[in-house]
């Protein structure tokens, strides 16, 4: 079955549109800080040589995350964009790909030192390059944001490299999880709950925590991530497969789960995200006015994540190659325009609240 | 080294008393949760024979957190008292003995799936016996609680299982940490962080979120949860050591260390954690004026739940085997009162805040 999917992804499958009615939008910030970002990159060391370097810098984190925070300050922008650099260029050697990517003993205490580098005030000097870079990213959360912003931020990390775990634990067992192990994990292992939880700092405007914790906005958080994680699924399939072709993504999910063709998992799994999508703008709608400016602040970050991952993923040498100057078509209509409960009990409560 | 730390063990170490000059309380209701836990032990099905049932209930759940929360109301020390229940049937099914104490690759999606039974507002057919008790007693705390309050509460439930999952992963690899490490580790694994999450829970005050994410409350919490999880470590040295000698323990991580004899490690040990706890008595008392009703209850409810933790240790049977009479005899003074910081990165700067 893997085999033959990448022999599918190898000949070119067309995959459908992506279906995304959000509002687009780019910080004006953008160049200036990448070019700030890049100075950073070098001056802390991250990167160990010109072709990690060149790597790291490919990713467009500038641009990625100029596009959550249309109209952030620069200076409140930058600490962001950075951690997005710092986290792809973990993800790509100590996660995804790499020595750790198959030995969850190893992983999970390095990725708890990292953790802790964030959090504690004071740095280390047996921090490695990856753990001193966010240490310094968090020194500057510290300076940028409110204490209640930090921690979120840090539990929001914690849940990301939980998640990390999770996926590099069925790697080594060679385990691909079912539909509901699979969602789960990726809520977490996608980071989009660092990624968000950067908005507010971003913004300069801490939302109340009666508001933050709300069932209605943690749904709407989760909502936005899977949009996005399904989206980035879409958009490395080719590229994980290469590398990797027993990789975790929604194809192989579905697959091991239904059989039938990869074309047909496509349709499949773009449906079940074009749900959750409407869903995520039909909360949003009836949610926007009870909430405070910070707060609708909040979930219109999550929406603008959402077109601007899509956007990015689309465009970025990271998932494209060479093929960046592709024009994007939008699909015009959701695949599965369904306003019932996906009837899985991880995600249904999503449309409960 | 580790063959002649059991036989010393065995011979009968003298333990330097605990010094612990803090209030001790308990409340009145325990007796009647005590009850009533019982009850939902068996209606839930978390026991699967009476052997493992006696196990539970001599865990003293009910003593324990009655000794944390010693003047909430009965109705609102119960899901607390069955959150300690379920976390030491947890634990000793699932975490420090049995199938996952040395397989992280099985752990992690394990924990991760119980942690998201305690998310989802929904249940699941497919919830085990663990999953589906921790769901129910999420359901409760949602009732008791805010949703700031559980929110809370989840997020310090995935920090201590991160811990366990570094815990599981050093003995799969046969690995003794170093101190540093060691620390950190201890602070999630020892389970403080949701122990003490649960304290404004049971209090029925929501703390302000820009007093609980003060670095110096965080830096109190994590120093309740440093002295309580060092009094752990004393009380379950005998056991520990019997069940599985290359147990990670403060002992064992300071005889790695500076090597010398078991009898010393005890004092140097007893001489960290009274440094811990001279400072969290020194910070709590100047920072307790500048909070509100609810924070000042918050972190009453810390020294309450380090005292309460250090007297159910020293007579519960789970770690005294049938010796539960012994009279208590508490040090008159610290091993060690230097006010200085203690020189690790990880919690140096405790004394900054």
């Amino acid at each position: 079955m893997r085999r033959s999917l990448t022999a599918d992804v190898a000949a070119g499958l067309e995959m459908p549109p992506i279906f995304c009615p959000l509002e687009a939008a780019i910080n004006p910030a953008r160049r200036a800080v990448e070019r700030r970002a890049v100075g950073w990159l070098d001056g802390v060391g991250l990167c160990a040589d010109a072709r990690e370097r060149a790597k790291v810098i490919a990713t467009h984190s500038a641009d990625f995350y100029s596009r959550f925070a249309p109209h952030a300050d620069e200076d409140l922008l930058l600490p962001a964009v950075l951690w997005v650099y710092w986290g792809f260029a973990f993800d790509d050697a100590c996660c995804d790909a790499g020595h750790y990517s198959a030995r969850p003993a190893e992983f999970v205490p390095m990725a708890l030192r990292v953790q802790r580098a964030l959090e504690r005030p004071v740095p280390a000097s047996a921090d490695d390059r990856y753990a001193a870079a966010v240490h310094d990213i968090g020194t500057r959360f510290r300076w940028a944001g409110t204490p209640v912003q930090f921690q979120r931020f840090a539990a929001a990390h914690r849940g990301w490299l939980s998640g990390v775990a999770w996926q590099i634990a069925d790697q080594a067992r060679g385990h691909l999880p079912d539909l509901e192990d699979y969602l789960t994990m990726r809520l977490h292992s996608a980071g989009g709950e660092p990624t968000f939880a950067m908005l507010e700092i971003a913004a300069g405007a801490e939302v109340p925590a009666a508001e933050m914790d709300l069932p209605a906005v943690r749904a709407l958080t989760e909502m936005a991530i899977a949009v996005a994680a399904l989206d980035n699924d879409r958009h490395s399939l080719s590229r994980e497969m290469g590398q990797n072709p027993t990789s975790q993504n929604i194809y192989t999910v579905l697959l091991g789960r239904n059989g039938g063709s990869l074309a047909a998992a496509t349709r499949t799994a773009a449906g079940l995200r074009d749900r959750v999508l409407l869903r995520f703008m039909a909360l949003r709608e009836q949610l926007r006015p009870r909430l405070s400016a910070p707060g609708r602040g909040y979930v219109d970050g999550l929406a603008f994540g959402v077109r601007g991952n899509a956007e990015w993923g689309l465009r970025v040498p990271r998932y494209l190659g060479d093929d960046t100057a592709a024009e994007v078509t939008w699909a015009e209509r959701p695949m599965d325009d369904s306003t019932d409960p996906i009837p899985v009990p991880t995600i249904s409560w999503w449309w409960d609240v």
